[in-house]
């Protein structure tokens, strides 16, 4: 199976995300035998997603092949292969086609969209969470302004002209605020038929303000910066119902709907399911989110040799639930990898502890909201920060410098590159205008 | 329909490859209303798509928004549909949702490949003539890699590491050239079940050389330098049968089996299905590769206002036919742009003459052939010239000069930074070694 010698410990770790691949990394050099096992061949720097389904980036540039990073980790072996379970018992992980036997497991598998039970919403609402999502997305943003170019009918064209966001939190914000870039920015004088001062993005959140995990202020000024944009913020606004033409939501006791074809979900996160099978064979509970409990030092309470991180763990830090945020997955991975070298070592270790350097949010494009805890700031020098913090991130594991290039050439033309229809099912889309018109047509 | 006056000529372009654009670009300015028309909503530069399956470039990288590039010409609408027929006696072209009257047509649909009668051999073999193509053959590749490394048996994995390139034109010679690039140099180290020496690249060619439309020194230079890289070069080849797990050949009438699990086609070609409805149509033949005969003007026999160009037109000039490739579609392109702009004019216009600037082939990272007329390079210099000259149209259409960084980059570190498996259909793959297992265990 393997170069390294049998005497070795055996250490698993479950996904390349955020979580694992801070992990793998913090287990170089060890005296060990590290698998990391993902079903993609790719670690994914998800927090740019919004950026490929609005054609900013492609997904190559925000996507480092998992061999490539950890190529110089030499007690290190990456699999790709499609995980089913884990014997927590028997230590082993069982794959599709194998079985894995550890002495540490880390199971980082992170989280997915969840629809609050309305599974029939995701078909018309896609989320962003792998780079499939994004392509669809990207693919639906511009196949609606295509099809209302080709659309006479004014009620019809306003429809495909019309796109809804749900969910404030940092992915709906970052999302509405590329789109009214898109649209009013990059997209004004590409059509003919009609003008893009007639796009109308929502954003609906259920709350009674954006970026709730935001201090107010933040909150407040991340609101202003997207009106000015051109977005309409609907708060205190819950989405119940979802058609192909429109969408229903309620506010204040109000049932509303609003036209639009092309709607976005940035709204609820649940974790992987391997979250639930482990936690029946553990015979305890998830929350409702799918995640499990762990100790202090984030193994599974009764298997000590078991890690959960990442979206996967619900941990509590002072009281508050730390969020699903990339940072916590990374200082989580790395405090799993200390962990484990001092287990091997005979050593003790601390308890985790999540040091929080600060909270960013991108709205459009030289605008940012940054609660970094001593002081909140927003606009330009927020904005800043964020590209700061994130090329830094994307240059760490894969010298993207190109991204960095690729982004201030977007950011001085307002050019959007890859803004590709792309995927095997275009025709359907292409005869979106004619179907509308033949439904209609029918008593 | 348009904010032009109706008086003006209506000018209908259909596609928007080398061949429309630049028909589109030479009718700028002009005193008419002209709609260019495409399925896909950008033009994609075809000779750079070996680079996206082969994870050097992301497709976003050769693709440039039609929108984008002819957002300033103020005549010219772009409507993305899906065109469905010609009815070159009425002077309509048929949409899938509506249709559209003109007054000049110009036909440039291109060509998709052609598997000699074999249609079956298209699941098991992929083309590379769309953005579909290349990621599905990325796909392929990328995870026969990741597929032996979990393969414990050892002629399974050789059949994983072995990769059969059909065809050895510029595209077949281009793509054995990355494929041993990528193996015995970007992947090399990589893994840990195998060594990426033990990868076989077989390239296939039915006549008896390399380029067999460039001067025999050339090819010869072309077969050298790939045996150089590692490519097992096969003339004289035919392809004759196609499995899942082996590849059948001819060769000197004896038939030889290639044990391989990944075949790209690079072979054959076949003008679009439109080709063959406007000869019915207009009562005439295709050639074998249903191509149209056209006049010197290369307009449609009996029709002056219909121009047909590029990979759907069959032309010669003395007494040989013109290649199907880029340079032969601009320059028709833009000449029969001229040639309408005479006609509205009233002016008389000169036959159409393609004047061969060179022939341009990349082998692997800092080689290729170029055949200039006066002069036959080849290796690093010829290299140079391809660089520049597929670098300069980039920059024409979209100020690709992040492509040029891109390329000097990978250039420089080896690096393939867009190697991503992607696709919704990722399980049946990784599945793979299993149901190969299963297989086998079956008496």
């Amino acid at each position: 199976m393997s170069k390294h010698g049998l005497k070795r410990p055996r250490i698993v770790l479950l996904g390349g995300g955020f979580g694992g691949l801070y992990a793998a990394k913090s287990l170089r050099g060890v005296a060990a035998q590290v698998t990391l096992i993902d079903r993609r061949n790719f670690h994914l720097f998800q927090p740019l997603l919004y950026q490929v389904a609005t054609g900013g980036l492609s997904p190559g540039e925000i996507a480092s092949p998992l061999r490539a990073i950890l190529k110089c980790q030499a007690n290190t072996q990456v699999l790709n292969a499609e995980i089913l379970d884990v014997d927590p018992a028997r230590q082993i992980v069982h794959l599709i086609d194998s079985e894995l036997e550890y002495d540490y497991l880390v199971v980082a598998t992170g989280a997915s969209h969840h629809y609050f039970g309305h599974a029939e919403w995701e078909t018309l609402a896609p989320g962003l969470k792998s780079v499939e999502n994004a392509l669809d997305m990207r693919r639906r943003i511009f196949m609606a302004f295509e099809t209302a170019e080709r659309e006479s009918n004014l009620e019809n064209r306003n429809g495909w002209l019309s796109f809804v966001v749900v969910g404030g939190g940092p992915t709906g914000v970052e999302l509405a605020g590329a789109m009214a870039e898109l649209a009013y920015g990059t997209l004004r004088g590409e059509f003919d038929n009609f003008d893009t001062k007639d796009v109308r993005i929502h954003l609906i959140e259920g709350t009674d303000r954006l970026l709730p995990s935001y201090p107010p202020d933040l909150s407040h000024k991340a609101e202003a910066k997207l009106k000015k944009l051109g977005v309409k913020v609907h708060t205190r606004t819950m989405l119940t119902q979802l058609g192909e033409e429109e969408v229903t939501v309620k506010k204040d006791g109000r049932s509303e709907k609003i036209q639009a074809r092309t709607v976005l979900w940035a709204a609820g996160v649940e974790a992987s399911p391997l979250g639930r099978k482990l936690a029946e064979k553990a015979g305890m509970k998830t929350d409702r989110a799918g995640r499990l409990n762990v100790e202090a030092d984030l193994s599974l309470p009764g298997y000590p040799n078991l890690f959960v991180i990442g979206d996967l763990a619900a941990v509590e830090q002072d009281g508050k639930p730390l969020p699903g945020v990339a940072p916590v997955a990374m200082q989580q991975g790395a405090y799993v990898g200390r962990t484990i070298r001092d287990r091997i070592a005979h050593r003790n270790s601390k308890p985790f502890r999540y040091h929080n350097k600060g909270n960013l949010a991108v709205i459009g494009r030289n605008a940012a909201v940054a609660d970094l805890g001593f002081i909140h700031l927003s606009g330009f020098p927020a904005w800043l920060i964020w590209v700061f913090v994130h090329i830094r991130y994307l240059i760490e594991f894969d010298n993207k410098v190109m991204v960095l290039l690729q982004w201030a050439w977007n950011y001085f033309t307002r050019k959007r590159g890859a803004r590709l229809i792309t995927g095997e099912d275009l025709l359907p889309a292409l005869r979106g205008a004619a179907s509308e018109k033949e439904r209609r047509s029918r008593p």
